[in-house]
């Protein structure tokens, strides 16, 4: 069975600490969201099944994380200064803006608004005479020194790829690296949109987890059928279900200007249908010619074993840190009869939250039989055992089966039980959340036994 | 030996990847710094050993990931957009512009200008007429949404435990806390310093490690006094000497508006003295009042079982992940006489890296006796054996001392070289970084090896 809305996702998020509205008690920021306490571990193991994958485990590709403030002119290397812009009209009766593209796409349009030819597009909800297009940068703008003026002008990154870029020979100097090799890096980049929404699928504020390989040109199109391929192997590796996941080629005439190739890979979230979760991009030499052109500085590659010298091609690995989350989430999210037999209404469905054991925010938790003592303090010193390995959590409140239930709805793999027998034999009950099993475990094994489990 | 300056540090930082100055090679953007790739695991290691003792290892603390931008209204609660702001003159001669209390102080000003009153303040640098003093706020403003005007005007974060503040409602009823308890965060902040400098030690773009724990008024000071000495252990269990270490307390003149009491945890930075590296501060009921204020929501809590109902009061514990990753890096930094028998001059020193092992950027090299088959080959056959669970890094260029050393100056604390006897007895040598003893260890036993010693 699955979900026709986002809803019960952002409902549980909320309930359970995974995901709040930000500046809530304010009334809340507009598309932006914070990680509670269980988001937090959520994302952060979602950023370190990453790393291991792309950093840890590879000889290939080193880690790096630049700064989100960076210098002007980095923006005009890029052509985000000129070209990264959303084309608005304002009506002129209303004062209310819109996205011209979308208007042009009759998208939100009534229909007794609706235009046969564009000079006749109106204002969608009065009907009012429409300003001319204007050009509007998505960069967040901002100011850095005590003046507000051109020379302090700066942006927050739209992308954290162009640190990686100004870091190239920084790279290669240091890391004593030859091509091909990649440089990955994790962090926040900032995009004024216009229609952010939809949970924290687009908002203004994000995650990136980016990677970027450098390689001989004529390797590019190999290169972007392997990290095609590779970065789809790690959604699968990590739990989502094969029939979630596809991949879409970008058309010639909807290609960056920076692109020789993309590729999306796109997870089916619940109510939005297939959406953008990553993108695998064949940049060519745009970026490396464009920030050489700029600074000056020679930023071409030098072979040498055959003292060829070119300008690498960069085949670019981009993942969302919050949308892939937010698809974790959702892919991992089921409803069941209730199985606990901790029935709290009629015919009321339980949540189980079928995450990778990766991923899951707590990997154990610790449930005293009753809150009685020498119990309580016999749980502490078996938690004890593990929780410098493992996140753990403490639960002594309510019946086992409503604690089980609660360990369940938040995707932890492995619940483990004390009992009054444990004060004799020495032994816990370990409880499995997806096949239910319970084994008996000594207290003393407990540790070894979660290591392979985990 | 201890070092009278930063610039060896700048410059091992530099030249074997741990931190290189931004955009560099666009000129650098003033005060800000890009993490390198070993910078960037030794970053990523100081903030998980503090997630993992303030949160992982703690029933009482919880983690939070708040966004970076957030409702205006926060700050105007807060008292940053009145009072977070330095007083500045400029001179109307030469246009310089100086911080009037560092002027006040005579810092900076030659001989010659430094007034005996007050009223005689004039340019440090040529001796002009100084302009009235004007307040200038040290947060930068953008703009969200597509007009720029005041309703859109928001805020870069100056600190991340606002964050904190306006979830508290948020964690207690997701996560069912009950006081005392605590909330811990790890973000970027931004400032914008007119005198930033000193390497990373103060940048207009930073990153904090927060932690804020509610408490009943009563027990404010004695919870002040526990967390002193537990944000002092945390830095000595992770290997800073005791020498560098000393606390301050502030003064009563020098409180800021929100705290009752406040003291500093000081590190002798090499070549600026003993500088703030962490922070204990009483809040009192500052934040949860301001905001209630400004919100109109109830924040105070109700205790279950007494009754009781009040607004808490916070002791924060604040800590730069910046300036803890510098201090660790300056603590562990050596330099010995030659041990590697590889001069690559006469009389030169070497540097060891006596990073803790928890930090460490790399934990195990590998490093074949020969680049020759099948040497490569069973190198990274071992290494793959460990790469899952550990950062590790291989290395096959120049003599094994030039690579132990190579080792030793990025603070690796173990090297597995694999000789041509490995390929007979299936052991390899395991080299330690302080003792420099060699051990030889079953290829089979290294994980369990490594397991134990790491």
């Amino acid at each position: 069975m699955s979900l026709d809305s986002l809803d019960p996702i952002v409902s549980l998020a909320k309930r359970r600490g995974f995901i709040f509205q930000s500046s809530e008690i304010y009334g809340g920021l507009s598309s932006c969201y914070d990680y509670g306490p269980l988001g937090v571990e959520l994302k952060n193991n979602v950023k370190r099944a990453w790393w291991r994958s792309m950093v840890q485990e590879r000889d290939d590709i080193v880690g790096l994380d630049s700064s989100i403030l960076m210098h002007p002119t980095t923006w005009k290397a890029s052509g985000h200064l000129d070209g990264f812009s959303d084309p608005l009209v304002d009506c002129k009766k209303c004062k209310k803006r819109w996205r011209a593209d979308h208007l042009l796409q009759n998208e939100s349009i009534k229909p007794k608004f609706r235009p046969e030819h564009s000079s006749e597009v109106k204002c969608p909800d009065c009907g009012g005479e429409l300003t001319d297009v204007r050009r509007f940068n998505l960069m967040f703008k901002t100011f850095m020194g005590p003046v507000e003026d051109e020379a302090g002008e700066i942006y927050l990154r739209p992308e954290t790829c162009q640190g990686i870029y100004l870091n190239f020979l920084n790279v290669i100097q240091s890391m004593r690296k030859k091509l091909p090799f990649g440089v990955a890096q994790i962090g926040k980049a900032f995009r004024n949109e216009i229609t952010p929404g939809n949970f924290t699928f687009r908002t203004r504020e994000f995650e990136q987890m980016e990677q970027q390989y450098f390689i001989h040109p004529k390797e590019a199109k190999k290169v972007f059928k392997v990290w095609k391929e590779e970065r789809r192997r790690w959604y699968l590796d990590l739990g989502i279900k094969k029939s979630n996941l596809r991949f879409r080629e970008h058309e010639k005439d909807e290609l960056a200007h920076y692109a020789k190739a993309a590729l999306d890979i796109e997870f089916s979230y619940p109510g939005l249908g297939f959406k953008e979760l990553a993108g695998v991009h064949n940049r060519g030499d745009w970026d490396l010619s464009q920030h050489e052109k700029f600074s000056g500085q020679n930023l071409k590659y030098k072979d040498q074993e055959t003292g060829e010298e070119y300008t690498p091609y960069i085949v670019e690995t981009s993942d969302g840190a919050d949308r892939a989350t937010l698809a974790f989430l959702a892919d991992a999210y089921e409803e069941v009869e209730t199985r606990s037999g901790e029935k709290d209404g009629k015919h009321e469905k339980e949540v189980v939250l079928r995450l990778h054991k990766d991923l899951a925010p707590i990997k154990a938790a610790f449930l005293p039989l009753s809150k009685k003592e020498p119990l309580r303090k016999l749980t502490a010193e078996v938690q004890a055992k593990v929780r410098r390995d493992y996140m753990t959590q403490y639960d002594e409140t309510g019946s086992i089966g409503k604690r089980y239930r609660r360990q369940d709805e938040i995707g932890t793999p492995y619940c483990v039980t004390v009992d009054f027998d444990s004060l004799e034999d020495k032994m816990v009950t370990v409880r499995d959340r997806d096949t239910m099993e319970q084994a008996r475990v000594a207290i003393e094994e407990l540790k070894i036994y979660l290591d392979e489990k985990l």
